[in-house]
């Protein structure tokens, strides 16, 4: 069995910002050397999401004003006592998901047509990480 | 390490179908021989959820009657200014999730009492395709 | 490649309780052997979730109330036409998501600063299980 462990950095000019990032996971994969395993995306910070969607600027929009009107900021959460402001971000990254699994196969990441990998940020302006750990043969 | 891929259709006749998958994924597995590892359950498209709850009709209606109230179809969203008429098929796919991990153990899904694989359809009517990868020995 | 499988098991006091699990996890990973790899953690209940966020009890306030919220208890369900009293807790765990992966790294959870593991029960006073399960070299 083969692993390979590579971490993806982000720092967004803006506070909440959706990033298409399946090139840079398919690039792990390729220096993995693995023909058939699976590929874990993680964020490993708590305030942004990995998920699998379309690459489609209307409905990534649809989902940022979802998410606010699922999670709205600028309430009064019991977070926010501890002086952080940043409670909606948790709620939004918890909703979108915060890690996938992209199976692999034949050297190549087994996605559907219209399967896109994004990061998505809810607290950027500062220097966080992503996981991609590929596990196989 | 072994690995074993198959990929399950559905071509559904109604838009919005719930249908219990288990009984596949445990077949893939049995054909796969792996008796310690993991198979991955994970839908293709991105207007599909796959997840793991009760095989009860009355809840399977409530999850229907909540994800309508909380992703409502029949808005203006802005993925429709492509022609698309699905955007909430593709947010009420985000709640439910669009994969699921089901232990293997001692060469048999290693499910609770009143787990089952359930995929999700939220714009059906189209052969859309679900992959089934197992990993392990 | 090695595989460790253990069960945790919960009869929390209260119907709804949120437990840290980080501790458990990496025990389970340690005793494993495990390097490089991939630990499966993984609600075997319905009504109860797995999730990865702060060890902050203002922030799991507001986790609660937000759920309360989006998915309400005390409705009239059609689950409930069975004699159960509990779709409300399916429909949260459903947005909490049942399962995390938390990747291995040269033998420890490779984690961000604040992840934390956790198990949150949404219809509790009875013994539940949680499958900690170990895939790696």
């Amino acid at each position: 069995m083969k692993t390979t462990t590579e971490y993806l950095w982000f720092n967004t000019k803006q506070r909440q910002e959706f990033i298409r990032i399946t090139d840079q996971v398919a690039a792990v994969v390729a220096k993995s050397g693995v023909q058939e395993g699976m590929a874990l995306v993680s964020a490993m910070h708590i305030t942004a999401a990995v998920y699998v969607n379309d690459w489609e600027d209307g409905l990534i929009h649809d989902f940022q004003a979802w998410l606010e009107q699922l999670a709205p900021s600028g309430r009064d959460y019991r977070h926010h006592q501890t002086g952080e402001d940043n409670a909606d971000a948790h709620l939004k990254r918890t909703l979108m998901g915060h890690q996938v699994i992209v199976p692999i196969t034949a050297g190549k990441l087994d996605l559907g047509p219209w399967e896109q990998v994004f990061y998505a940020e809810f607290d950027g302006r500062r220097r966080k990480r992503v996981i991609v750990k590929v596990m196989g043969e």
